[in-house]
């Protein structure tokens, strides 16, 4: 730290991005990606885009909010742009959180929302989920805070009802609550069918994980306008050109060639029930997961060790140090000869014994 | 504005992008783009992205931070990479500047600072210019303020020597010295060569004006290393993944191709003699200018009515209605054939009178 940093950020613990080893070639399954290429369309929208390099981006991004309204079922005047849906969750935040209306959001879920926390200096109350890792909708019931759910949750993988999240929304009218949908693509339930309805309610998602995009930075916010339009008096005071031209003419075609991706979607969730099957054959307990990972635990070799000698094997997954989670593994699904690499890594560590 | 939005925001007045209206096909002279596409190199980097989209961008940005140290002469530690330059002097400002080390800047200059400091709600001194819009660098010596200085500035055009800029980081040890170089490369001196000699100094700079990249978002800081820690401190808990994988391989390209672009701004300023030039001899009076534009005002006709006369011919420059400025306009320079066009219709303008 310089002598120079803000006394307000000193104790500020960043957040930590998934590792990305560069010492050989790994099978990552680790940061959620998609095992999938985007689709012939992208290429070729981001290459017409290539010799106009020297022009800025259109700060409105319209083409793209009007494509993304018709997807979902809105006007363009309910969508914002970001680049990730990091972008989109921080300036919520920023935007309808502070002292007056703290947030609130659980033990075990996004390690960034502690981070946007602290970094706006908004104070928060951390809900635990239960035992079993389900969050209990009465714990959010009526609370008179900025509430933020991942739904599904992650590292979990588990979902919640669009029942209980329509409870939550009805129940806090005075402050809004984020649905940070970022995984709803793999079987969940959308609250963007609820926009209309609550004035309170930010659906958020990304093109990172069902789109194949996540080396492209795109998310979005979609919510009642005003919501919109706060979030765009943000967007206009740090970055108003936070949307690059490639990214956003990628972003338009990804959702012309829709099908190719939702078809992705269910491949992954195919590839999901096997990777389950397989892993409790081996032992493991895996929570039901609607999202393009599974949260796992062996019931013969601990979390921080399965990690360890999974990387030694060229097979990287996501191990979390806390309390409550460190017997588990966060294990993205790719494709089936990935998932079949895993499958076979596992039964070396599990036979050589030394557990 | 929504019910929900924090009252700390209530206030804030964003930004005003320059306008891009799609009525028409205009000459396009008010945003300071080059009027060069960006090199070849870098639609072949971009090409190879596509097919990678789906991997997350190397949050460290190795690549392209080692070529840019490679290319100005310091350790990669020394720098940072970000969305677009503003998104370097928004962390700089986060970082460096407080309630106790309030900011200082000019009155006229990048719009964006006191925009970034009150959404950061950081305290600021303006320091007017002199009568002739140049900086009196005796306003700044031993202030003990983070000073935020664009040199050359904007929308000026007017560079302060490095010897002034070298006086004013020396009298303040004690607070960061900001000196955005956006337009540094049609003729200004770097300070970069002093940021080994001085630990309070950030340079930043961006590939939006010289490299033809506006639309790709790319900018990036140069200091001591645990300045540069800091902003990263600061990115790592907003976001990571800031620059995507597409905009990472067109910079690293880009300054491969370095020739190419600088060649492209002897070309500008040459350009820019011509113009200025031509606009002399029509009765203007203009700044000196070392930037990719000209700060000009006519003897004739008033700088918003000029605006809006040109704009219906079809030629975009951009007027400020600040009470100091507003009988100027800021004009790009591009190609000699644009420049053309502005002047035959400036003639337009001043035959058919009524002014």
């Amino acid at each position: 730290m310089s002598r120079f940093f803000s006394e307000k950020f000193s104790s500020l613990v960043p957040y930590t991005p998934g590792e990305q080893p560069k010492d050989m070639q790994y099978v990552k399954l680790n940061t959620n990606e998609s095992p999938f290429p985007p689709s012939p369309g992208v290429k070729a929208a981001v290459e017409e885009q290539c010799g106009k390099l020297q022009l800025y981006s259109d700060p409105e991004c319209t083409q793209l909010r009007e494509k993304l309204a018709q997807v979902y079922g809105v006007s363009p005047n309910q969508v914002v742009v970001t680049n990730g849906s990091d972008e989109v969750l921080n300036f919520a935040f920023m935007a309808f959180a502070d002292e007056q209306r703290p947030l609130a959001f659980a033990d075990i879920t996004y390690g960034f929302y502690p981070v946007f926390a602290e970094i706006n200096r908004i104070p928060y109350e951390v809900i635990p989920l239960k035992e079993d890792f389900t969050m209990n909708p009465a714990d959010y019931i009526g609370i008179n805070k900025t509430i933020v759910i991942a739904n599904p949750n992650a590292p979990t993988g588990l979902a919640m009802s669009l029942s209980d999240i329509e409870r939550i929304v009805q129940s806090n009218p005075d402050n809004v609550v984020i649905v940070d949908e970022a995984y709803v693509d793999f079987g969940g339930e959308s609250a963007v069918t609820l926009v209309d309805k609550y004035d309170n309610l930010l659906v958020t998602q990304t093109f990172s994980k069902s789109r194949s995009m996540a080396g492209a930075r795109l998310g979005f916010g979609i919510g009642n306008e005003k919501l919109i339009a706060d979030l765009n008096t943000i967007r206009y005071s740090t970055n108003p050109y936070n949307v690059n031209r490639m990214t956003e003419a990628a972003g338009v075609a990804a959702l012309e060639e829709n099908g190719y991706y939702m078809a992705n979607c269910r491949t992954i969730m195919e590839n999901r029930a096997w990777t389950i099957r397989e892993l409790e054959k081996r032992g493991f307990s895996v929570l039901p997961s609607l999202t393009n990972f599974v949260f796992a635990k062996s019931n013969a070799i601990g979390g921080g060790r399965l990690y360890q000698e999974l990387k030694k094997r060229g097979i990287l997954v996501r191990h979390f140090g806390k309390e409550r989670i460190k017997e588990y593994n966060r294990i993205t699904i790719g494709t089936l000869e990935q998932m079949g690499a895993l499958m076979a890594a596992i039964d070396r560590i599990l036979e050589e014994g030394n557990l």
